[in-house]
C-alpha cells in the first residue's frame, strides 16, 4: 500500500550501474525508513532513452552523465520543472553552481550532491547542515585520492612521479588521461563547491588557483622526510580577513602531528574549523563506484524524507588576492663562495625570512634546501622570480608550501 | 515579515547558558538559511518557570536538564503534544529510547539528539541519514573525552591513574564525581544510542556490558609501549553473526596504524564500517559547553528546515552473548621453574592460544606479559578464573583487550 517514488537515472557508466544495483538491493530498506519505495522510471544512456520521457515520469532525476554538456541542460530543466535532482557531477556544480541554485529556487526543488566531493565521506551534508548553527572559518583537506595515492607511493618506496602514476593507473586509482587529477583541476572543482557551501559565497572554478603534483621530485620527498614532513595535495578554503575568502589547491608539506599527515593511499580527508567546535576531521576512501553510488543513494533517501538543504544567500564575499604561507625552497647551485649569502639577500629584500637551511656540496655542485617563515605569497613569488635569474643556479628553483601549525 | 519559531529551553546550566548565547548570536543566520527566526519562548530553571506554560508557547522544546526525572516526563509530553524536541540527554535516550520514539510517532513530532554523542562530531546525523542507503556493519570509537585524556596523560608522562584523574579534574576534563566517565557508563549510554540508530534495534543500556579504566596500571601502559600498542577506552557496536549484534565498552590496546591510535587528549572519534564504503572516521573535540550548544543549535536548524530523522523499525536483532577478542594478560608470579608451562597449560585447556610472551625476573619475583590470539571472551574468562587461583600468583591477574587488525 506504499507510495512509489519514481527515480530517473541519467547515465549508464560505472557509477550509473553501481547505483542501479544498490537501489534495487536497498529498496526494501529505503521503503522502511522513508515510507516510500523507489522505482526506476527510466535510464538514459548515450544510445538509448529520451530525456523528456524520463523527466515526465520521474519525481527525482539522478544525473550521472558527468561533464557540462548535456548535463547542465538536463539538470536545469529538471529543477525548473519542480523535480528534485541528485548529482555526482563536480564540474557542473563548480562551473554552474549559481544557475543550478537559481533553477532549484525557481522550481522549488531540491538539489543534492554529496557524491561530488570526497566519495563516501558525508562532508557536503556536514558543512551544509552546520550552516546557521556554526560559522565556518576554514574547510580544507585531501580531496583527490589519485594524487594522494601517488604521493604516498613516492614517499613509501622512493618511486619517481612517473613510476608512481603508472602504478596508480595499473591499479585503477588513476585514469588513462590523469590530467584533471594530477594537475589539481579536480580538487579545485571540489574546493569551489565546498567553499560555496561553507561561506555562502558564489565561488566559481575560475576563482580557485590550483597547482598539481607533476613537478614533485623524489628529492623533495627525501628531504622532507629528513625534516619530518609529509607531502600532500591540499585544498584550502578559508576566511583570510574581513570579508575576504581564499580558495586554493597546492602541494604542501605537513608537520608531523597534523591530523592530515597520516592519511595515506587513495583516501580522502576533510577538516572543518570553527571557533564553536575547534575542528572536526572526517576521513574515508575516495570516490570509487560503490562509494559514489552509496552517497547518491543517501541523497535520494534525503530527498524522499524531505528537508530542503540549506543555501545561504547573498553573502558576496570577496576573494583574497594574497595570503600568507610558509615555503620550502630547493635550489641546485654551483658550489662557490657567497651563494647562500646572495640567496638570503634576495629573500631579505622581499621580506622573506628563513627558518632553516641545509646546504650540501657534491664536487662543484651544491644543493640548498631552505624552509621559510610564513610570508605573503606575492612577496615570495617576487623573490623566487629574482632567484630564478641568479647565474649560479644550475636548474630552475622548486618551491612547495608548508603548513606550520602543529596540532594536538 | 519572517515567521518566528518559538524555542523553549529546559535547563539553565552550562550548556543551557551556552545554547542561549549561541542562539542569540546566530539568530540572523538561522533566519537567513531557514526563513524563520528563532525566539526564546521561555526558560525553565530549577527555581523558576512553569513547564506547562513553556510547552504551550513553544514550537520546539530544547531539553538540557539532564538525568531521567523530570526530563522523561517533559520530553514525552512535548512529543505527544506534536511539538519537536532537541535534547543532549544521553541517559534519557539510552534508558528510554523506545518510549521516546513511540511518543514522537504518536505526536508526529521530531526528536533530535546530535549533542548526546561525541560532542561536535556529527555522528548521529551521519549514522541516521546513512540508514537506508548503506547497511552499517560496525560503529565504534572513542566516545568519552575524560577517559581518553586520562589515558593519554598516563601514556605521555607515566602518571598513575589517580594522578592523571586529579589533573583532568583540575583542567575541567573530569567532574568532581567522575564515576560515570571513568567506569564506562557514560560511553555505554552513548553506544546504546549509536547501536539503536545503526542497526534499528532497540538496544537498551542494560544490554551493554561495560568496563572502565580505573584498574589500568602504568605498568600496562609501559609494556604496551614496548609492544607498540596504544591504550584507549573503546565503545563497539557490531553485527557479529546472523541476526545478532554486540554492543560493549572496554579498555583496549590498538596496534599502530589503527585510525583511532593517534586520537589523543579529550578528543572523540567514531568509525563507521560498511561494505559499501569500507570505513569512514570522524574525529573532533568531545563535549564541552560550546560544542554541545553548537550541536543542539544544528538540530534546531534541522527541525526548522523540516526533514524528519529516520528510525528503522521492528528489526528485533538479538544481542550476542559472546564475541571473539584478542587479550593481553599481565601476571605477577614467583620466579620458579614451570610457571610459564602451567599458565600455558591452563590457557590451552580453554582453547586460548598465545601470540607473544615476555618474561622478566626480579630476584624471586617475575612478570609474565602475554598477548593472545583472538578467542571467545567466555573461554578466556574461564581460563582467567582458573589462572587467578594458581598458587604462584603474587597479585590478581590483569587483562586488557587488544584490537588485532592493521589498517591503512
Amino acid at each position: 500500500m506504499s507510495e512509489f517514488v519514481n527515480v530517473g537515472i541519467l547515465g549508464k557508466g560505472t557509477v550509473g550501474g553501481a547505483f542501479r544495483r544498490l537501489l534495487n538491493e536497498r529498496a526494501d530498506m529505503v521503503e522502511e525508513v522513508s515510507g516510500r519505495r523507489p522505482k526506476v522510471s527510466g535510464v538514459l544512456s548515450r544510445k538509448k532513452g529520451s530525456f523528456d520521457r524520463i523527466l515526465a515520469r520521474s519525481d527525482i532525476v539522478v544525473e550521472l552523465i558527468g561533464g557540462v554538456d548535456p548535463a547542465l541542460d538536463y539538470v536545469t530543466r529538471t529543477l525548473r520543472a519542480g523535480k528534485h535532482v541528485v548529482t555526482a557531477n563536480k564540474q557542473l556544480l563548480a562551473q554552474h553552481g549559481e544557475e543550478l541554485v537559481a533553477a532549484a529556487r525557481e522550481g522549488g526543488a531540491q538539489l543534492r550532491f554529496e557524491a561530488a566531493v570526497a566519495g563516501a565521506i558525508p562532508v557536503i551534508r556536514v558543512v551544509q547542515e552546520s550552516l546557521g548553527a556554526i560559522p565556518i572559518e576554514k574547510v580544507f583537506g585531501i580531496v583527490n585520492g589519485t594524487t594522494n595515492y601517488i604521493l604516498t607511493e613516492m614517499t613509501r618506496t622512493g618511486l619517481s612521479y612517473e613510476e608512481a602514476l603508472a602504478q596508480a593507473q595499473d591499479l585503477g586509482y588513476a585514469e588513462a588521461d590523469p590530467t584533471d587529477d594530477v594537475g589539481g583541476a579536480d580538487a579545485a572543482a571540489k574546493m569551489a563547491i565546498l567553499a560555496r557551501l561553507a561561506f555562502g559565497a558564489p565561488v566559481r572554478l575560475r576563482d580557485v588557483p590550483y597547482e598539481g603534483i607533476e613537478q614533485i621530485k623524489p628529492d623533495d620527498i627525501a628531504y622532507a622526510k629528513e625534516l619530518g614532513l609529509s607531502l600532500k595535495l591540499l585544498g584550502v578554503a578559508e576566511r583570510v580577513d574581513d570579508g575576504r575568502i581564499s580558495v586554493r589547491v597546492f602541494p604542501c608539506f605537513l608537520y608531523p602531528g597534523h591530523p592530515l599527515a597520516p592519511i595515506e593511499g587513495p583516501f580522502n580527508a576533510v577538516m572543518v574549523e570553527s571557533p564553536a567546535i575547534t575542528e572536526i576531521t572526517m576521513s574515508g576512501p575516495g570516490a570509487g563506484g560503490p562509494e559514489t553510488a552509496a552517497a547518491v543513494l543517501g541523497d535520494v533517501v534525503s530527498v524522499i524524507t524531505g528537508g530542503s538543504p540549506l543555501f545561504e544567500e547573498n553573502a558576496r564575499l570577496k576573494v583574497a588576492k594574497d595570503v600568507e604561507m610558509a615555503f620550502y625552497l630547493h635550489l641546485e647551485v654551483d658550489d662557490e663562495p657567497g651563494v647562500l649569502a646572495r640567496v638570503a639577500e634576495v629573500l631579505g629584500d622581499h621580506g622573506v625570512s628563513v627558518r632553516s637551511v641545509v646546504q650540501r656540496g657534491l664536487g662543484g655542485e651544491a644543493q640548498l634546501i631552505m624552509v621559510m617563515h610564513p610570508v605573503s605569497e606575492k612577496a615570495f613569488a617576487a623573490a623566487l622570480k629574482r632567484i630564478a635569474k641568479l647565474k649560479f643556479l644550475r636548474s630552475p628553483p622548486r618551491s612547495i608550501r608548508v603548513i606550520e601549525e602543529e596540532f594536538g
